[in-house]
């Protein structure tokens, strides 16, 4: 049963993948943090960390960048609403994803439902092994992931027990790490072992066994449809490929994405808006013949230099260091030009979001968290208060996804190369005959004859050899688990030369799968900032978002309540609604620090004060610096910095600072 | 039992709305065509529809503007994928949505997940009442929806039967427009009485009954936890009133708007692209005083005239005619300002999307389609082939949904207005006196309480009079369905004048609901049209969309294989990039005439044929007129074009035509 856990690996490449992959890591992480600090510092460390996490979850909740779900119903675990900033935010992260990877990588977009029947996700390989090891409450029924029950126990162990033994220690820690290599059987074993008990009640566990994340459903109104909600949008490019193929004019390579919702049904949500039952995966398939995986425009990323993780980094116990794209290609340690190209598009989407490039390395999947398959595989992980969170997943899938949909729909989704004039290859020609071999096993002779077809060139021409000498040779049918004679009537077995006018092949795919929401609460760990109020006696909280992201690109406020700049401030607002800005306008006459308090928690980044009629002061969040300009040029003042076409400081070189 | 289908009416404002509501009118107008045309009239027109209709589907399909779902394992009936150019055209559509409504109005957009807890869906009805009628085949269990097989019936005898009796036509027409008035008894009974049989096998059938549209699904590993996949976006909006009220600063009017995946898992899906079971709703709550329904904005609106429908000119069989929507909103047609302003805007989107506006008409809920609580209904209908389609819902729900979730989850959803000043105001006051009533009635005392206190003003105030005058009184208490006897000891009533300084109240919701995908389709109908090509031996297909819509906005043609020529289509390509324009590029050397017939399929809006270094060709689709433009200024040419910016008629005035 060992293998169970193993052969989750199917499909586990991407983000969000099933607990076997995504959770080596952290542990590995876990380990060396203990090796390398006192429990002490570990405990200051976390207690720091927990802290942060608060005050960007409380501001966060509080603005209404999420919402828990069906809140005044108390809510479901792992199910969370974008509010009007958080759902402003997102629509922005979209767009830029849009435009960085459909528009300028002339990607195909596709939109595939989200209810999809059993056939699908049983040809994947989601049905059969897309499962967590699941433990149950013996009298309450309560469920629990099992895995988690024995890190909990391990890590309670490791820090609060001053008694362990240096044996004991080392045994905990050992555990953490294989944590997720472990069998049904041995995570039972182990959680026998420690007399781990239900948190709640303290009641007995079941054995582990696995549960499917999937939610199902039933299609039609017969019962007899099985479907599920897709665990990820990947499976509706695959069965598209041959019309998204021929689309493409029947060259290679081209590239499909998808963006949409995915759902797992997770067992016990943890980790706020990072484990979802419920969230927005954007993903690429990128179509390329598996003997050319050379790509056109890397040269365009091929100098970036960011932190990356190499396996064999990870297993010596070393850290992430600073690489150039370039050289992990050339070297192999990256398996080929178009898995760089990816990586390098990706490192520059997520920093060009926001995300602090030091606290963004690119870790490869050690050996046994690949699947067999996969050529090879990086996660993009940030890190932010829970540790090291993998948010893309860049993975050379080879053909095992288009292979798997071939098999079981009997389409074959497979690639032509034209050869620019025929190609005469040596090709095997098994022609076993059916009369001779009816009359010699009767009831077997299907049997027989599939095993004689089925046989590789290297056999094939031994078996020949045999006959021509001997006139018979022993011969093993598989099917029939046993040892038949084969005379020389039975088959004839030759080598012939043909013309081949083009190479039939089925494409290798390499796939950037995008955990959105999960890249969104990582931005805005890395955006949010505390600083002390003018007077010094409040922390304000501060997002720290490019205009990019912003959920909102500026406000306007008026100064004084009064008529004459109300309107001012309408007609600036309506200035920035015809250049495609959005604002928000706060009349109130709440002062003015006050006001840019508020707005600077939304991450607004410019802010407008209406002061007189001709004029007015536009405030940056971050330095808090302020200049005038003319009323008729504040929109298009405001629009190049949101676009990006002006920085701040190039305004500030044109426009003197203004002390308010 | 009659009720049942009536009860339909909870939540079926709404486009894509249960049985009931969704299919009167087009019976109404299916009655009406029969009426007023000959058979063979009929038949003919049905034959032309479904002929145009092939036209556009094929194109549809061969194009991948769609693609049926699962398509290598046969599909699933009523699922859909939208390939690239329909893609592109939905998110185009989308991106309007939110310029013209939630930017524009400033509306609080939020973004709810598709699994819905079972509570909340008890609480809106759809648990109980969101049902179709079904029979089922008796010997196969094979399933049918009870009302499509007693119409189709009806449509075959009327036009197929030519010696039908006067008196039987009159039946018949009579059915199908009362269709959707039948309870489960009345429909089996037609059923049975036509001798309806299964249209496969012609086996008999069960009696109708009622299958729940949700798809059903359950959240978390205990599978104790019912859930839903929604089957509208609007319930997430209604749960998070309290905080969407609270972030627009406690002010009343604002507007919610969601965008999302919403499922119904219908019976037998048909009509192609427009009954689905899983689409993408665009839905807007607008929350309102119910005491002031008056819209600042309406002046910018009120002069629209379109095609009206009101409820009346139905009941008595008039057609559809222009009116003024400032007049049918001071003719009382249309219930209040804030309903007008939507159906303008709402008309104002969908015909700048390009829906033909002599095809669209705004039709008024006749009183037995609306739901009891709904003060007033609109559906903008557009037609196509499959006849008048509902496609977008704007219906003023009163409090209904705020006060259901309020009941059920116990946390008011309301609205307070601070009185400038406090007001006096009279309040009944009713106070039980538990002790005699705990005496008198001893385990029913708690039933007396509640009915004593559920009260009306007029009931108490007879019965303070009674018990005035009698000392005692006979009272009906429903919940124990029997006759008490209250004495004067055991009840105090009496008027108090109070101040108040605020009031609560709940808020009407104002909804316009839009069918994106309905939407979507007739624009393909409306946009579709052939033309001969050059040498009149072929039939050329071109969509007319607009460049806000077209998935495309431009293509670039080198006109011959040559490098110069692609050197330069790569510069204009590098070019529209940078101001943000999609294109395409076709290098393949077939002739300009086929690659322009091409992109007209797709509804290219421009073509850019470079034919020089330094000047091109730019070919507009629909008038096939072509202009010389330079190479440095195509992009920003295109550019104003597709932004809107100019009409083609502007940039003939500024370059002169040019005949190829």
């Amino acid at each position: 049963m060992y293998g169970l856990n193993k052969q989750l690996a199917l499909r586990v490449t991407t983000i969000f993948s099933v607990s076997h992959q995504r959770s080596i890591k952290p542990h590995l992480r876990a380990v060396h943090t203990f090796l390398s600090a006192t429990k002490m510092d570990a405990a200051q460390e976390a207690q720091k960390r927990e802290a942060f996490r608060q005050a960007v979850v409380n501001t966060l909740e509080r603005r209404l960048f999420y919402i828990p779900s069906f809140k005044i119903y108390r809510g479901v675990a792992g199910l969370y609403d974008y509010g009007p900033p958080g759902c402003a935010v997102k629509a922005n992260v979209l767009a830029f994803w849009r435009q960085h990877f459909v528009l300028e990588e002339n990607m195909l977009e596709v939109d595939c439902p989200c209810v999809t029947p059993e056939v699908v996700l049983k040809a994947s390989g989601h049905v059969e092994k897309f499962t967590d090891l699941m433990v149950k409450d013996d009298k309450t029924g309560t469920c629990y992931r099992a895995d988690h029950l024995l890190k909990d126990y391990c890590k309670e162990k490791l820090e609060k027990d001053n008694n362990l033994s240096a044996e004991k220690t080392a045994e905990l820690k050992h555990v953490l790490a294989m944590l997720d290599d472990f069998s049904p059987e041995e995570l039972g074993a182990k959680i026998k072992g420690y007399g781990i008990t239900a948190p709640d009640t303290k009641n007995a566990l079941s054995d582990p066994y696995p549960f499917n994340l999937m939610f199902q459903t039933s299609i039609g109104p017969s019962g007899l449809s099985h479907g599920y909600m897709r665990p990820e949008t990947a499976q509706g490019i695959f069965v598209n490929f041959k019309d998204l193929y021929y689309y493409n004019g029947n060259k290679l390579p081209f590239a499909a994405a998808q963006i949409g919702q995915a759902f797992r049904n997770e067992i016990s949500p943890r980790q706020g808006l990072l484990r979802v039952r419920e969230f927005t995966l954007a993903e690429i398939e990128h179509f390329v013949d598996p003997e050319d995986k050379s790509h056109p425009k890397f040269s365009e990323v091929s100098k970036l230099e960011f932190l990356m993780f190499p396996r064999e980094d990870q297993v010596s116990a070393k850290q992430a260091r600073r690489i150039v794209i370039e050289e992990a290609v050339s070297q192999g340690i990256v398996n080929n030009e178009t898995l760089g190209y990816f990586i390098g598009r990706v490192y520059l989407f997520l920093t060009q979001l926001g995300i602090d490039k030091d606290r963004l390395r690119f870790r490869q999947h050690l050996a046994n968290e690949m699947a067999h398959y996969a050529a090879d595989c990086w996660d993009a992980e940030i890190e932010c208060s829970y540790g090291w969170i993998e948010c893309v997943g860049i993975a050379d899938r080879s053909a095992f996804d288009l292979r798997a949909h071939t098999d079981k729909s009997g389409v074959p989704l497979v690639a032509h190369e034209k050869y620019a004039e025929p190609k005469e290859v040596e090709k095997l020609v098994i022609a076993p005959v059916k009369k001779e071999l009816g009359l010699a096993f009767k009831g077997n002779q299907k049997m027989v004859v599939e095993a004689l077809e089925a046989m590789g060139e290297k056999e094939a021409m031994e078996l020949k050899a045999a006959l021509e000498s001997k006139g018979e040779a022993e011969f093993r049918v598989c099917t029939l688990d046993k040892v038949v004679t084969i005379k020389k009537n039975m088959v004839s077995i030759s080598k012939e030369k043909k013309k081949e006018h083009q190479r039939v092949f089925t494409p290798s795919v390499i796939e950037p799968s995008f955990g959105i929401g999960r890249i969104i609460y990582c931005l805005y760990e890395h955006s949010f900032y505390m600083r002390a109020s003018k007077d010094g006696d409040e922390q304000l909280n501060v997002f720290r978002f490019p205009p990019l992201v912003a959920p909102i690109k500026c406000t306007v406020f008026p100064l004084v309540q009064n008529q004459q700049y109300e309107e001012v401030a309408k007609k600036i607002a309506k200035s920035l609604t015809a250049v495609g800005i959005s604002y928000k306008i706060d009349i109130t006459g709440t002062s003015i620090g006050k006001r840019y308090a508020r707005t600077d928690e939304l991450g607004v980044p410019l802010a407008i004060t209406v002061d007189s009629t001709t004029s007015v002061t536009v405030r940056e969040r971050d330095s808090k610096q302020q200049i005038r300009v003319n009323v008729d040029e504040v929109a298009s003042l405001v629009k190049s910095v949101t676009d990006g076409v002006s920085t701040w400081a190039d305004i500030l070189w044109k426009y003197p600072t203004h002390s308010s």
